[in-house]
């Protein structure tokens, strides 16, 4: 580790600095035991007759260990998959007997940290075999070697490089080797669906509501955490190196990278228990808006940040010029991924939805979302943006366009898939974390730095919720009260956003001693802070409101649920309407009103035509774009409300007398479940309430689906 | 190409042998961009300050190409979901038009091979910058190399053994090879859901009726085929021999080799049509059967070709030890993989859904059956058989078992999660198959060896259909008539299995000759014989059945056809009833009865309790493995019929009085579907029919859900 040792040539395997190549691959590492074995088997049979008898014994011997090394890599990846179903079958034990101090995600950390164990201790250490070549002759290092051995020609990938004093220090396990995966893996398979998930289920009415806020705290809120770690972070780097704690280079700018990624909170404990217990709907949508948003303004800073690189000797010096040069990388590359999402997910799928009869074959549909779910992501990588942030966006339009495009058959399928994937994806991340703490062979404990970052961050946390609650207050009508602002500040969780951030560079020490920080910090407080929520809760006195529609778009309340209270109509909640209205203010209702009459009518089947919202010469363009279900369901605030509401998939659709929920979980739902329905709709859209009350028949109609509502619950 | 110019240390870059194993990811290839730019951004902070000027062009060269990488896979896998989209708005575009003369797969190939062209022809070729080592010390490779470049370790690995000759013979272009993904991919990530899907949609009953007769078509069909296609090119290759046309080896085990790969039938184009005409169902479950279980068949005898490895120098020559050996390798991987994706599939995940209570929670228990699935594969893998098969062994048990312990939630979602699946990677494979036409670098095209395979395909195809087809018809009551084995021998399809095992090894020239040659076949009977299915069905005067059930367990008859008739009830039908239960014989009866008393009863809900069945002294093991529903739902075939008839998906359920049906794909259905529903339950079902017809009111219960069906029906 000392920088003294380096440059010494040794012959040990080396699980250096990113992780093995051999295991970039995201979903089945066990691949290149095949490929391995293809090698030989080509080998084998291209070599021809003469020298078959010399070679055939070390060909046999290369197949065998192909063999054994495509065995091991099954082993490994079985393991996750035990992990995973360990994880699933203790949280149904968990959900089945209503405990709430462990979430699924604690809990299959818990369970990766027991594997971890096991593997790390439990399997014995393998002899390095491998080969180390000296062929000093060139000054750089290429992406692909061909390596002449006695006669035949070997095909090398570069894998990266190795810290030098890494070589011989390394363990040689070949197990935790495999359990290791490129940390890219997060980055492009694991990430891009839990966050387009994020998206796509993301609470559009309460999310707008809470715009201002929300953008406040994830754009200002990340930024002033961020430097504010950074700063502090430097100052016990100084402390350490003062104490002779250090062992090697702590730069300002690494300070900063540690800010940036850690300050991506990802309170997945916390909203789970809000939509368990029907917590207030504004603190769900500031919290989840926030969690969701800061993600991506963390992974842009931090790329800004590593892009900080001022010119000439003085690397780490401040440089006005590399500093702007860097803002202007953040706000290009924001800009940039949040522009390619949003296009490509309103001008390719909407539009390729509503011009399209597609709704008439459900696979077909499902098949297509996905795939230009994935291009957006892809494109965005092709341009040199962030796929996880375009993502992201890409989720939002199409929750708010192409969703109301697609037949009720193809929502709930996209629903349920990309749930899936999310759900596999965040605990495979989780469990991975576990395990990542015993079979990660490069953590840097450093006790000073760990406390030093548990008080930066809570320090951090609380600099960004306080001041902003308080400047926000001054323009919000609808304060945020104390007790919010301490939940907020008690949900600074972190997750799978900080460890992908920090695993993807452990090169050096700096950042290995992030990332081993990172990882106790992620523990902490998904262990700590999640169980600790519920009494929280209660503790702040925050309002668990019961008959609260849409705290979670994937979820209805239970329908056994005995404390459910219908309790709309009253006070507080129809005022609130009333204020919530004056608050979103300017921007929410410039855009609403852009929306609605533009975008809706071009990209979704609803909204007024356009031949009534655009000026008299665009004619012929706006009978283009009008899709002819728009002239059959021509009221357009209605149609506004049935679609902010329906696409939300918190609404309990009646068709006939019987009930089919969005998830359709709870088929035994009775009729009236179906009332409440009805009531519970009129509460939470206040449209209806002001329009409508003297209408005898709610018909709210979405696309043929003509929805009912009984007479009898208008009182 | 020559053998002459071997040895030759060339300095281009090697598109060798095994494609990249830089694109062996199976999902994104762009990770490996990102992956080289991690590493340059590793090497860039972990060197120091002391050689940081002197590195940092080069640093930021290495940076700028590992970016350029990551690029352009990113904008080669965006080449593929744009195939994929393309094909999709095609296919939607045909259904919508009713056209039938081209199939999807059709369709796919043909929008590869346009992009495939392109880019081959449309793309620049790149010069080689890659470094070619001679460091010829030893005389093995590893799979690890670590190199010294000016004082730093870089870490390769192997890709594989490129032949000598092809080290400056192949172009210089990183656009094809970004495009070619390891041969691999298709095996253990496009594959599986391919086989998992057709295993977990197979039609049972008729598939069960029909057990013997595809048995033997898959076993003996196969073989007979695989050794007379063999034989006929063995000859072929000795003409072109004679002709001098053959430019390198090409032995008799290669010969087999081929005919094992390309007796893979994939009737995937007929089957969609069958589906869609509703044609016998009998017919379909011939050929789906044979079609999936020979692929089993194939891989299996392919890779016991490759193991026939005689002893001593003489290695293409008949060795009876070897030859036994391969026979039992063959044996052992089947019966293995076949054991352990069965066993997997009803130990773990039927008793797993049996006794706990997951379907309260239907996106636990679907993500459950997914990684369930998925570790029978893994499974199989790390035990050294093959995954494929076991996959599909277990998707049929999961089908049998499993399905019945699902909610109905999960039985859509994991239907409909799998034929997405299903849907995406039969489609990539077709589209890549067009591509590989013309992105392919290695290809051999012989037209005599393309002709003789045609003819040898056609000869074993046929030798392999009439003669079992006469045999069978000795013992079967209900002949399998001319018409059918014409239409069997008309089916012989080669699609996904085929080019899968093909691109597995493409490393000698016979194995080159031998892909090319696969991938015309491919698209000859894809495109000829998949156009000319309908004229053909029609000119075979094959029976179009409009009224039977369960064509395509995943396709409700189209409620808008007017040529739809409910002809259940009349003569042909219920007397086959009779003659295909004497028939079926005894390895269905036999199987039937212990499937029905002892396998369901402890795997699902299902059946007679254990406590009727099972000796009395296993009283208490009896009453522990009998779940408590099985009491309350105890009429012992009512029960069987409505698990043989609900599981397969093809039922019309009714809630009160509202029709959900199983794919849910057409909600408009009205009350007299239902009728028809129960109908033709009660027509495709002969057990209810013999015994319920007197009843008044015919329920069917399944799981808590109890489906009343008007009384007025029953006439």
């Amino acid at each position: 580790m000392e920088p003294g040792d380096a440059a010494r040539p040794g012959s040990g395997r080396a699980t250096g600095a990113p992780p093995p190549r051999l295991l970039l691959l995201p979903l089945l590492p066990l691949l290149l035991g095949w490929g391995l074995r293809v090698a030989a088997a080509a080998s084998a049979s291209s070599s021809g007759a003469a020298a078959e008898d010399s070679s055939a014994m070390e060909e046999l011997a290369t197949e065998k260990e192909a063999e054994e090394s495509h065995r091991q890599d099954s082993v490994s990846l079985l393991t996750f998959i035990l992990l995973l179903t360990l994880t699933i079958l203790t949280i149904w034990l968990f959900k089945h007997r209503r405990v709430r101090f462990l979430h699924e995600t604690g809990l299959a950390m818990i369970y990766g940290l027991i594997v971890g164990v096991i593997l790390r201790y439990g399997t014995p250490a393998t002899s390095g075999r491998d080969k180390s070549l000296s062929c000093t002759q060139e000054d750089r290092a290429f992406s692909t070697l061909l390596v002449n051995v006695s006669g035949k020609f070997f095909e090398y990938t570069l894998k990266g490089e190795i810290s030098p004093g890494k070589i011989n220090s390394v363990e040689q396990n070949d197990m935790l080797r495999k359990v290791t995966f490129d940390p890219e893996v997060f980055f492009n398979i694991l990430l891009p669906p839990i966050i387009f998930h994020a998206g796509y289920s993301l609470k559009k009415r309460h999310f707008f509501r809470n715009l201002g806020s929300i953008l406040a705290y994830a754009f200002l809120g990340t930024a002033v955490s961020c430097f504010i770690i950074g700063n502090l972070m430097y100052g016990v780097v100084k402390l350490m190196k003062i104490m002779g704690q250090l062992s090697d280079k702590f730069y300002y700018t690494d300070c900063l990278f540690f800010g940036a990624i850690i300050s991506a909170t990802d309170p997945v404990t916390v909203l789970a228990i809000f939509n368990e217990l029907h917590a207030d709907v504004d603190l769900y949508a500031l919290l989840f808006g926030e969690s969701v948003l800061n993600d991506a303004v963390a992974i842009v800073l931090s790329s800004s940040i590593v892009a900080y690189q001022p010119a000439g000797l003085n690397t780490h010096a401040f440089d006005a010029a590399a500093f702007f040069k860097s803002v202007g990388i953040f706000l290009g590359i924001f800009s940039g991924s949040f522009t390619m999402g949003a296009v490509t997910g309103v001008v390719t799928n909407a539009n390729v939805t509503k011009f399209t009869k597609l709704h008439c074959f459900p696979l077909l549909e499902t098949a297509l979302f996905f795939l230009m779910s994935w291009s957006t992501f892809l494109l965005a990588e092709a341009c040199g943006f962030t796929g996880v942030v375009a993502v992201l966006f890409c989720g939002i339009t199409q929750a708010h366009y192409t969703y109301n495009n697609l037949s009720v058959e193809s929502r709930s399928r996209t629903k349920q898939l990309f749930e899936v994937l999310h759900f596999l994806a965040e605990n495979f991340i989780f469990s991975y974390m576990g395990l990542a703490l015993f079979t990660f062979q490069k953590h840097v404990f450093s006790p000073i730095f760990i406390i030093g970052a548990f008080v930066a961050i809570f320090l951090g946390r609380a600099a960004h919720i306080y001041p902003l609650s308080f400047f926000l207050n001054l323009g919000r009508r609808h304060k945020i009260g104390w007790n919010f602002q301490h939940m907020m500040m008690f949900s600074g969780l972190r997750g799978a956003m900080a460890f992908a951030l920090a695993i993807r560079d452990t090169a050096s020490y700096a950042r290995q001693m992030m990332f081993t920080t990172t990882l106790l910090i992620v523990f902490f407080t998904v262990w700590i802070i999640g169980g600790g929520t519920t009494p929280m809760l209660s503790w702040l006195n925050i309002r668990l409101v019961w008959n609260q529609v849409g705290v979670d778009p994937d979820q209805d309340p239970p329908p056994n649920n005995d404390s459910f209270q219908v309790l709309q109509g009253d006070g507080p909640d129809s005022a609130r309407g009333n204020r919530t209205k004056q608050e979103s203010a300017w921007i929410f209702r410039l855009w609403y009103s852009f929306d609605h009459n533009y975008l809706k009518p071009i990209l979704t089947h609803s909204g007024p035509p356009l031949t009534t919202t655009l000026p008299a010469w665009c004619g012929l363009l706006a009978r283009c774009l009008t899709s002819p279900q728009v002239y059959d369901n021509q009221e357009p605030l209605r149609e506004e409300d049935s679609d902010f509401i329906l696409t939300e998939g918190d609404l309990t659709l009646t068709y006939g007398d019987s009930t089919v929920t969005a998830n359709g979980s709870s088929s035994s739902h009775t009729a009236s479940t179906s009332l409440e329905g009805s009531r519970r709709m009129k509460s939470s859209s206040e449209e209806v309430l002001e329009r409508d009350l003297g209408m005898g028949d709610q018909k709210v109609s979405s696309r043929g689906t003509r929805l009912v509502f009984p007479l009898e619950d208008n009182a």
